[in-house]
């Protein structure tokens, strides 16, 4: 299997080389082979390229079978045109490999759970998947113009944008607890309505699956009053953005999240849910478990290792169980990234 | 002063009526002249006149220097077309009355700090004033259409838009503690772009405020985890609906947090935050703490009234340190909505 590896900006190359050497192991130990190629994305890819997202990096995602990235942005792109921004670089993979699937999962961990801000009976046992539509609405509607005296962005979606979208979501349900949570504002935007009938819809063919049609204000007060009443939460993709980040809070580490953006055929990019923190960056001590669990998403949907996936995942929730934590989550002799790292590897011998 | 009373739906009669009577006791005891005069809006409106806000509404709050508002909607209006849903009334109102500033303030009471589904030591103290944007963005920009293969919503800002809810914030954060925390998707919107813009502007004529840009993914994470950051949040419409729904779960109860949505010449609309509960309404269990705040936030921002207005936030917040509270607040003996009022009263004498 070809693996891009975007590394990125901030302390993506830190966690993102964590994952890789994680990867190598698992492949040693079940007998595959992975080749990864890594390129530059982002920040980087700017000051090298001018481009956030240069030919080279185009060509290899398309050569590979997945792609593997670290995090990109940072305070020093933040003033370029939008076209030379970080960000740009991101927004640009999605849309141009169609990865329209965005999953991420929040799971609270119970040694974790101390370290959220939410009282420890509503934090724990929380389990949910939140998928959004990753390449519509008003990220890339246009006309999105800007001068000094009016602005505008338009947020359009199309029946066969949210058809397929809406389809994963009940694919994933069928695999988890057979509920969702789809999220509009259908008393307020014309897209809202659209999205809310197309779900009913689909809700015909899986009889099985309950789905709940939930305001988006409304899931923001629940995500934190009633986080263990959510299985799956479908959302288009702005409300997605933010209910996502929101709810990420409630497992007590950002640095613990992964990520997963898909398409139908398998492709798909993995990422850490966390930023670039390029305060801590080259520092060695940043958490590398959110990338390594991406890592993990990336052989559950797009090589299809269930097993070696579930060994991952074992090896880290294990690492902490074990008492070993980086910097982010205790003060008491955290362990560095790749110490830490260290310690899955060996869990994974 | 003439105050046009729109009970609404559900609840909203009986915590309208609780509001009602603690203004009469404060023109009592101060010695001013409340005329009400009561009229219908949402729900109740689309079943009398098929009109979610009829004529006769709009001329009397025309004659009017404020409104009470209780809440609107309900499933029994929800498959309403959208022109005749409860909450058009809600949204022609604010529109109609230019009504561009929407003021919500969050504060932890500490006798109810307990029922926040965060730990003490992150909600306590919380005191936050969210400034958003009513009149604009994605709830009126046009197009906004749907058929059956495809939607389109439409967000649209211009620059005296902007600028006059950002000196809005200004205003009120000179007031208060200087800090405001403005609320943008700067790295995706066009709208954030000039937003950002004016803000910088503003904050040139306010050299003592100070004033953080933030993501709405990022906030939407913060005022979970730090909340006591925040003291004025300034944010566009939609942006605004989500994270003051948000935010309305620190202190614990939804009960207890009233809302302005004012212009520039002090007319307003006065509105708790929560809405029309229909599965308790008429049953005099309904807490009307938020709509009594209202009534105080009424007497503040129309009527410049503010020993009156301190005199019912006094009463209020006192009753609830009496050890006086409703069925959404205790098990234990709860007081029903008259009761609980006439407690207020007592302390308004
Ligand atoms: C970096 C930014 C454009 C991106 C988004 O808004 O989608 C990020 O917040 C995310 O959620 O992956
Ligand atoms: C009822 C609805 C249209 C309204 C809004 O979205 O503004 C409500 O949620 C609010 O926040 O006042």
């Amino acid at each position: 299997k070809r693996v891009t590896v975007l590394a990125g900006d901030g302390i993506g190359k830190e966690v993102t080389d964590a994952a890789v050497v994680v990867l190598e192991a698992v492949a040693k130990k079940y007998g595959h082979t992975f080749h990864f190629d890594h390129q530059l994305v982002g920040g980087a890819a700017v000051d090298a390229k001018n481009n956030p997202l240069p030919e080279e990096t185009v060509a290899s995602c398309e050569a590979s079978d997945a792609i593997l990235l670290g995090a990109v942005g940072g305070p020093k792109w933040d003033n370029n045109p939008p076209a030379l921004r970080a960000e740009q670089g991101l927004l640009r993979l999605r849309k141009q490999f169609d990865l329209f699937a965005n999953l991420r999962p929040v799971k609270a961990v119970s040694t974790l759970i101390q370290s959220s801000p939410l009282k420890e009976d509503i934090a724990k046992d929380v389990d949910m998947m939140i998928v959004r539509e990753l390449t519509g609405g008003v990220y890339f509607g246009t006309p999105s113009l800007y001068n000094d005296e009016e602005a505008v962005d338009t947020m359009p979606y199309s029946r066969k944008e949210i058809e397929r979208i809406v389809d994963k979501a009940f694919e994933i349900a069928m695999k988890r607890n057979k509920r969702i949570t789809s999220v509009d504002k259908a008393n307020v935007l014309a897209t809202s309505r659209l999205w809310r009938q197309i779900v009913d819809e689909k809700k015909a063919q899986y009889p099985e699956v309950e789905v709940r049609h939930q305001l988006v204000d409304s899931v923001a007060m629940s995500i934190i009053t009633s986080p263990k009443d959510f299985d799956v939460i479908l959302t288009e993709n702005m409300f997605g953005d933010i209910l996502s980040d929101e709810a990420s809070v409630i497992t007590g580490s950002l640095g613990l999240l992964p990520s997963a953006s898909i398409r139908s055929d398998g492709f798909g990019m993995y990422e850490p849910v966390h930023g670039t923190a390029p305060e801590i960056a080259g520092q060695n001590i940043a958490n590398p478990a959110a990338a390594i669990l991406s890592a993990a998403m990336m052989l559950t949907y797009s090589f299809d290792m269930l097993e070696e996936a579930k060994a991952i995942e074992d090896a880290v929730y294990g690492t902490f169980e074990d008492g070993h934590f980086t910097g982010d989550l205790t003060k008491d002799n955290p362990l560095g990234t790749k110490e830490w790292t260290e310690k899955v590897l060996q869990r994974l011998q």
